[in-house]
């Protein structure tokens, strides 16, 4: 590889911060919601607990890349203006993931940080576009992606100027069918060796089982990841999308208590 | 899965008509030409030769999806004037792949099929975006979708009103490293069985080794592909990109021969 | 690589030679029978069939790797008598699955070709042990072997001094699971290129799915495969094992029809 | 899956005793050593090392399963004589792997664990030969296991009377080439939640990178490993054989150090 601004060598660790939160800093940051935006009222109702406990960032999906065209797809540019609204009203920063390079401009009116997702890793056109801007831009691994091809899209947001960049591994796609994905904690732990960027973990995806959630989020931090990204519900059985990984938020503050317990140790 | 438009279920099986060439009708189509467009002069001479030797589409990358932000990438809109002018030249129908939503409609002026690259398979805007279009889309595989992911994303398309996609095989990721990808005629056969859309192969990126093409060329009519996508060049070592999978004219006119022969056992 | 045995470099294509029959010459070979030997009168009633539509070896489990321990095993070496006791009597070469090593010795009185399992390709005690047999010996791929560790395990056999290796490709393990297994045909061809040894394809675990089977077999023969093993049953449905990827007898001859009119083209 | 002896439903977790060490207990058991057994000085000044540091089990192994056959074997039954030496002089058990059934006897008087190495985890024949002793047996993960197999191995050796099973995750196989394999600690979690085996996990095999292993090692304890099993050498770049994977004395004591700190939370 020829020398990147993500490489160490480079320069210093990247810092992302995020109204007052620092990504890739001492604290463990915790970005946790629902999949998606369901209405103004549920998401409200799960921020002020989310708030309440010390969650750093609010999630929510206004689109949502779904594998058939006939489920739902989120409630699109409404869902960016209820999350905007919500991270106001409990004083949360917001991310919410934009697929089109179309609505990375309005975008910036409603969200913190820009998730690109998985299927969009690739997706070279789009990660130009967030990088002409100055928002934050957490780049989950796309679900087949090697180590060199995320760090080259992330060097594609950052050549055109942007530098706040966090990665998230989410999992990737293997033989293996008990698991959703397979959480693949050695790559963060390559990162923090080698690169710059701060890298947070996705255990929902990672593992597409509530149960294996919790274990999975301390073994993260212990790899030496930035943060988590966890989706949770008031009532996770009655999610729209990814019930079965999704957990409660009883559930998520003991996570949150594991995590501080352990990071003592860093 | 639910009652689905790709379903053989549904209806009859699509033949896609692109000026006078049909794809999944009797006779298999050869589409050809160089990885990228490096321009109208070497262009224009290697779709002399294809035109010459009975090829029936003229390929050619003008926004090329490269895995660096540094690398070519692609002579962009002037590459799509480019290949424009030289299909009107020769006689030939062209194609090209378009990876932003932004660029579909000034796309429909110079191309006769867009094609959908790999990389953007679950580009979900993008697949509503040429759905809305009544322009043919060539859907290459994700390099590790599944076959139900493939279909959906072709549904994408086909639930805007687009009903003239054809799928495109090009190898999956997986352990091997010997071969660029590994190709999947498993898959091309299931969906003659089942589905209703014509698909070709592209033993190029499938095997990423020159010396396999002829073969998997062959394999690929067998399998029950309606056609090849084949990256020629008049001087293949001398390729801008993917020189190492590409071919010579003389060799694309032995395979084509080899197809001729096989096709007439169908 | 060192230099190997393998290699063209080293010598001339190896063609093995099994009473009559040649495998890696001009015609191709046809290796089928069922899955598990369930008794003698069944596989005699299957092997009389199989010699009457000109199949050139007949093939049936003794010992047979189950994935679970409470799953039937194979009527082991009484599997091993009905088979060799058949093979006579229809005056038809026959291959065995041969799991352990104390069990080499024997199964040279009983079988004309051993063959080692997909499971024990990287088991280097068995082997060693089958190489210093003279015994034809049909090494199966592992389920996510490369081609450099499937060539080093052929390597292995005839390092000990028998030189008599045929490889068989019986797809490979991927996130597709559509299909049981993704066959790899493109190292068909690479073998075919580089290698001395014969190869043969099974398209019965390659697909795992009886419909796709007939398209497979050809594709694979075109390929460049010398031969093709087959799982084939009077009564496909009630096989013991591996039904769903097993054939009927009219299918079995449809396809060595077949390929014997795409032979004449090579 | 039928009722399984593998199953939490069926009876308590087990522990496995080996002398008076208890793998499944409390206390996480490190197990390490030289990836091969080099000889009996070299595994003496190693072995007392380990013993000092306060290292619960020596490992060495005597019959390596090489790729190539042109490649060292190791010291074999001479190399079993070694480790059960100098296991007794340090006063610490002893693991090495067995990969033929006719060593299986012959291991016993040698060894305190029998190592199935990933290799052979589809071996039955040897799954059930070691099933016949009482010998404890640590069941490497097969580089393409799915935690369904793996399981039902674990069963062959139980079915067969033997309940002293320790299963090892030590990383698959994937597409991703940075790291030697992916280590896969979703499983370690699945495990723990659902299954009475204790589970010890190789980060060094999983990751293949000597500066991935003390990370690894903790991520893995907190997904809940009951242990770890890592290669160490005197001096690391001289190692004959996974140089690259192996880590130093020093490096093994800070490891050890930050286990027992984070187990403190458990």
């Amino acid at each position: 590889m020829e020398k990147l601004l993500v490489d160490k060598v480079y320069g210093e660790s990247i810092k992302v911060k995020v109204k007052d939160i620092i990504i890739g800093g001492k604290e463990k940051v915790i970005i946790s919601g629902p999949c998606a935006i369901e209405s103004y009222e549920s998401l409200l109702s799960i921020a002020k607990e989310l708030k309440k406990i010390g969650v750093h960032i609010l999630r929510g999906g206004a689109y949502k890349p779904r594998t058939s065209p006939y489920s739902f797809q989120g409630l699109e540019e409404e869902g960016l203006k209820i999350i905007s609204q919500v991270g106001k009203e409990v004083d949360l920063p917001v991310i919410t993931e934009i697929m089109d390079t179309r609505d990375v401009e309005k975008a910036g009116n409603y969200t913190d940080i820009i998730q690109i997702g998985s299927r969009n890793m690739y997706n070279y056109s789009l990660l130009k576009e967030v990088g002409k801007t100055k928002i934050p831009i957490l780049l989950k691994r796309g679900m087949s992606a090697t180590l060199e091809e995320w760090l080259y899209a992330a060097e594609y947001i950052m050549a055109e100027g942007n530098q706040n960049v966090i990665l998230c591994e989410r999992g990737i796609r293997t033989f293996e069918t008990y698991t959703r994905n397979t959480l693949d904690l050695n790559l963060v732990a390559a990162i923090k060796e080698k690169y710059r960027l701060p890298i947070i973990v996705d255990p929902s995806h990672g593992t597409g089982l509530r149960e294996l959630v919790p274990k999975m989020s301390i073994s993260a931090i212990c790899a030496g990841a930035d943060g988590l990204e966890i989706e949770s519900h008031i009532n996770p059985e009655k999610a729209i999308s990814d019930a079965r990984q999704t957990i409660s938020i009883p559930q998520l503050v003991k996570i949150m208590e594991d995590v501080k317990k352990f990071t003592m140790y860093f």
